[in-house]
Formats: structure tokens, sequence, C-alpha cells
């Protein structure tokens, strides 16, 4: 027999997700290759790191050669970067996708051109303008860069009409290299997300629908199936079809929503494996990684049917103590490899069970033990209805 | 916050079971470091490979500086090596423990002290003494090498006692330095395993019964849990327990065992995680691999309870076209990324249904893709019934 090439994924940034991606590649046979600027990024203990950044093209020229298809850990990586490589090697998703997600008014206009609602807005490039803009949409609201904001960076809460000065003082400058946009704050009944993948092929697939709760704009606690979500599914499930097709797009989305009146609003898109999916880890039958490196590769994609109910702990600025989780029935621990820094996403935990209350239970436990009862607080109370 | 150190777990070789060790440790936050005097051994491709053989020490004392702990995915590294790293660093399971399952002489004397039967036996040194053990033990039976076996190398199976000649001059000059061993050929009803792990502080779990089908030796197929097996589970557990504490043993290992009249009788006593318990990735809430990680850092055990039941499909020699077990429910793929050769295990799939039915409509269906029904046929009989 002649030696057998195993398909490599290349992964521009080296973080959890890459990390994650990288741990799901392997069953499949397929090698990883990273890259990030940071030697010590958290991906390269379970991949090969090529350390270069963005604009070291002959690093990148090199990377290109070694892999058979590039995707993203981080959604930010330059445009020109993106495109570059496409010349050189697919690119998935590709790059004119990824650009509609990078920017928030290319993205909110999408969103309405697929028949989905979203709070009102308007661009906002100079300080007369914003007061346009709050005008129109009135206050609360939030003002945001168009571009690179992810995990509530880049965003100003505007209580009243009086604070434009105090959002102009944190986000102007930011003003002529990213765009500003201002958004209406919605008094939203909830946070979802539908997790979906798109193959090279069409084939298209979503989870069932998260239930999303922030903290200070990031992630805090998921829980999924999302209860009580059974007519928002069907109507999700469709959105995110239409936005993969008009996009091309093929790798897996997050499409985050709100719940205002029983109606979903769009929030964004994130053009990767996302923090709300972790959960299908465990809790779904293919995950969100293994799905992801599928359909960049060509593969058929998996089922993402799930076996039971999930509920995901995120670990911000630092770890708690790990045996609460380990000696926790179906509770399972997920520590990135990194150094702990405030604000810092440094791993999560995913409870599983079979059903809402054996779910429930566990949660509490966690919780308790690790006096964190505030953080599973919105979840129990959803799973205790 | 002072710069965290992450624990660091030692592999002695760096086949599919180091592969999948490191996949388990990572999410735990633990690296892993592998020794192998392969360069493409396949688990560097999840993890740092140290290329070195058994009696590198310049290399080994560098690795035991760098590692927390020292395990094994290969039981026949050289008992010098063993104990030598053993004097730095701590070494699970120990070398005490892992000398007796070394050597199948110790083994079937430590599984009678222990209460469970064995196959009637007897070394053999020479020629003269092959004659000695067939007039005791009778034909059918095998010959053995007492040390360095594995996947049915080192083995001879005389139909007859006329066979003897044959059996000397394939094994005879191995006696010298390995001994040998005549074990009866018995005419066993089943073939099982039981899965055991034994944490720092003796806390000890078994993962249900699974039953096992060999083709020329090797791991073909297996079921979990085993069905109709209850009355053994408790007998096996309590056998394997029993093992576990005269030894002092810590991780995971496997009993294999034959059902002879309903009775269990020892066959072997796998030190390390095995091919058997492979399942127990997607189809148990902790795998054999997390399991032993956790037992030899110190880290709580995992439950060992299940999801459902599961089979697994092993690849031999080459890898089947993977697209049948992607596009099938349920079903895991798992490439370990090593070139094809003749009897070398290349891969294995695990297939998972709720039920018996569910999994038996599973496995038929990717037996049928892969034209493997013969392979399969033993579990379909079995779930069939």
């Amino acid at each position: 027999m002649s030696p057998r090439q195993q398909p490599v994924l290349g992964v521009l940034g080296g973080g959890q997700l890459a990390r994650m991606l990288a741990l799901a590649a392997a069953p499949l046979g397929v090698k990883s290759l990273v890259v990030d600027s940071a030697a010590d990024a958290c991906a390269g203990q379970v991949a090969p790191l090529v350390v270069a950044d963005w604009t070291d093209y002959a690093a990148l020229e090199k990377f290109a050669a070694q892999v058979d298809v590039v995707t993203f850990d981080f959604e930010n990586v330059p445009a020109e970067t993106a495109h570059w490589l496409a010349e050189r090697v697919a690119v998935f998703p590709a790059p004119q996708a990824l650009a509609v997600a990078q920017d928030r008014l290319a993205e909110k206009t999408l969103f309405r051109e697929c028949g989905l609602s979203t709070p009102d807005f308007m661009t906002v490039d100079t300080r007369e303008q914003l007061d346009q803009a709050l005008a129109r949409v009135g206050a609360p609201a939030i003002l945001k860069t168009r571009r690179l904001g992810y995990d509530g960076k880049g965003q100003f809460r505007l209580r009243e009409v009086a604070d434009a000065d105090a959002a102009w003082a944190a986000l102007g400058a930011q003003a002529p290299a990213h765009g500003l946009i201002l958004e209406a704050f919605v008094p939203f009944e909830r946070e979802l997300s539908v997790l979906a993948v798109r193959g090279r092929d069409g084939d298209f697939r979503t989870w069932p629908l998260t239930r999303n709760w922030h903290v200070d704009g990031v992630l805090s606690m998921s829980l999924a199936p999302a209860p009580d979500s059974d007519v928002l599914q069907e109507r999700a499930t469709e959105l995110a079809r239409i936005l993969a097709e008009r996009l091309g797009y093929v790798g897996v989305f997050a499409l985050e929503l709100f719940v205002r009146n029983g109606e979903l609003l769009g929030n964004e898109m994130a053009p990767r494996v996302h923090n709300s999916g972790h959960w299908t880890i465990e809790g779904a039958r293919t995950s969100q990684f293994e799905n992801h490196v599928r359909a960049v590769l060509g593969m058929p994609l998996g089922d993402t049917g799930v076996r039971g109910m999930s509920a995901m702990f995120n670990w911000i600025g630092e770890l708690p103590e790990q045996t609460a989780v380990l000696e926790t029935v179906d509770a399972h621990w997920h520590d990135y490899g990194k150094q702990e820094r405030a604000g810092r996403k440094v791993g999560h935990a995913t409870v599983c069970g079979i059903d809402a209350g054996a779910l429930a239970e566990r949660v509490q436990r966690v919780a308790r033990l690790l006096d964190r009862q505030p953080q599973a607080q919105p979840v129990l109370d959803v799973l205790g209805d």
C-alpha cells in the first residue's frame, strides 16, 4: 500500500475554539495546523503551532502549502489575510461570508433582507450623527463599533439621551477606523442562539435552540434544548438556512436571537463555532466542532440530535475548583489550558441529564459546591418551571 | 495571579492508546508528553513526542523531569526502564503491578489466589517439558510465550499432541529469554472483559461487562453492556476489585474472561486502557481514557454509567471507506492516524443506540454499506435474540 496522506486543517487563531476543533479533528483522521501570534496559544498544546502574525506572508505562504483547508478560530482575522489565503488554498467560511459577519451594518442589512427583524439601528460616523441616531432610535440604546467587537467589547450602553457625550468619549475615537452603529436596546424576554452547519454540498442542519444568559456582555450560562421553543425552532432553522444559502456559507455558525413578544429578532451572527454550542460536545450526537471539521473538509455532516438536556457554565477569569464538577454524574470539565486573567474565557463545564429534573439536580449540586448559585439560578428557574 | 502550572502526563509508548489518552487529558487541563522510538508515532499528532528508545536514559531523565506522572500505552516497556523511572517520578500502574501482568505465569497464579479459575496450564522451558505439559493439560492447547505476547502474537495452537514439534519449531527459540507456558484450550461459550479503574485513594469502579469477538487472536467486535450478564457482572466486578487491591493497582485495566458452563474463567489481564473499552468514549458517561488520566493524577474518578448500548468495529490492517460510518446516526469514526499495514490496528468505529433494536439497525446499516456483514454478524445475532 502507498503511504496515506491525512487531510490537514489549517486554523487561523489558536484559542480554545481552535483547541476544541483540533481535538474533534483527530478522531476523524484529520491533522491540524494552527497559526497564532502568541507562542503560548492554548491550541498549541494539542496541535502544531505556527507563531506568526496576520501580515507575516512568508509564514502564511508556508502554512498554506501545508494544509488542505483553512478555517477560523477568530473571526477578526484581517480581510486582506483571508483573501490572500483564499487565492492559495480553500478557505471556509469564504472571506466574503466572513466580511458580512464582521460588519454589524452588513449583517443587520442581510438579516432584514432575509426576513429577520432587528432592533432599530443607524450608522454613526460623527458626534453629530450620534445625536441624529438617538433622535430616531431613542434611548436606551447601545453604541457599538461596526467591526472587531465580541463578548461585549467595543460597546457602550446609553441609558438616556444625555449619555451621548460619555458614549462618544468611549468609542468616538474608533469611528474613523471601524465605524460605529447605534442600536435600540430591546427589552427582550429571552436570548436564544441557533447553531447551524452547512456542508460544501449545501447539506444544512441545526442543533436544537440554545437559551443563553449573559453577564456584562459575556456568555455566563447556556441551556439546550431551550425549553418551550418548539414554534421558534422551526422559524430559527428556516432563517439560518436562508442566511447560510445567501452567503454560500460553509461550516458552523451561530445566529444570536432575541425573543420579544414571542417574535425573533436578529442580534448577531458569529461565523464560526460558538461558545453557546459548547454543550454539543457531550450533549449532541455530533458536536459543533466535529461538524465544522466535516463541513470545511467536504465530509458528510453528522446527526445533530441531542442525548437529553445540557447546561453549560462558562468559567470567566478563573477556573473554579474542579472537584465539584468531576464528582458530579454526567458533568464534564473543560479547561482550555490558558493563563487566568480578568474577563478571559478560561474554561467551561457541561452538565447533562436525561430530562429537566435530572439536569436541575446536577446543576444545583455543582452550583452549591462551587458557591455559584447566582450564576446557575436563571437555568434552575427555567428548569423548575 | 501567579502563572498556573498544568499537570503533565507522561506516556510510555505513542500508539493509539497514548493518542486517545492525550485527547481525553486535554479537557481536564492536563498536558501530555509521549515517548516512542518512532518519530511518526501517531500520538505525536496530538501531543509533544520525545523520540527515544527504552534504554536512552539521557532522554528519559529529561522526560521524567518534565512530567508529574508516568503511565503506559504499551505494557511491554522493559521492567528496568519502569523501575528506573519510578525512582524519579510517580509511575502508575506501579512497575510491580505491571510485572505481574507481563508474565502469564504470575498472572494466572494471582488469578487463582484471588479465587478466579483459569484454564489448566504448565510452564515449559524445554522440548521435553512440552511433552510433559501436553500429557497433563491435554489437547487442544495453546503454547504461549510467558512475556511480550499480545493480540495473538507469540502463540501457537496445538490441535493434537502430534503438533508438539511444530509448536516447538515456532516458539522453542523464545523459551530461554521469555519462558513458555502451555494452556488448555477451553471450549468457551463467550468472551467477556471487565474494564475497571482504581484511583490513588483506592476508589474502585467498573464499566458494564463487554462481550468480545476475536478473529485470528485480534479483537474484531465488542458489544456493551454484554446482554444477559447481570449475574456475571457482580462476580466480575468483585474479582477485578480483589485483583486491583492485591496489586495496589492505580489506573484502568481490563480483565479478559471466558464463560464456560456459566462460570467465569480468567484469561488475561491488560494493565492499561484496552481495545475492548474503546466504546466508552461515546457509550459511557466517563471514558476509560478520561478515568485513567484522572486515576493516575489523583483526581476523583468519573461515573462509569452507560448512555445506552454500544458496538465497536475494529479496523485491522486498513480503514474502510469512512462515509458509511459518518452518515449513520450515532456512529463514531476513530482513525488513529497510522499507516495501514496487514494486522495493524488502524482505527475503530463505535455505534450507539438507546436500546438493542436501535443499535442493531445501525450496526446492520454500517455492515451492509461496508460489506462487512461477517464481522458484524455475531453482534447482530446477540442483539436479535
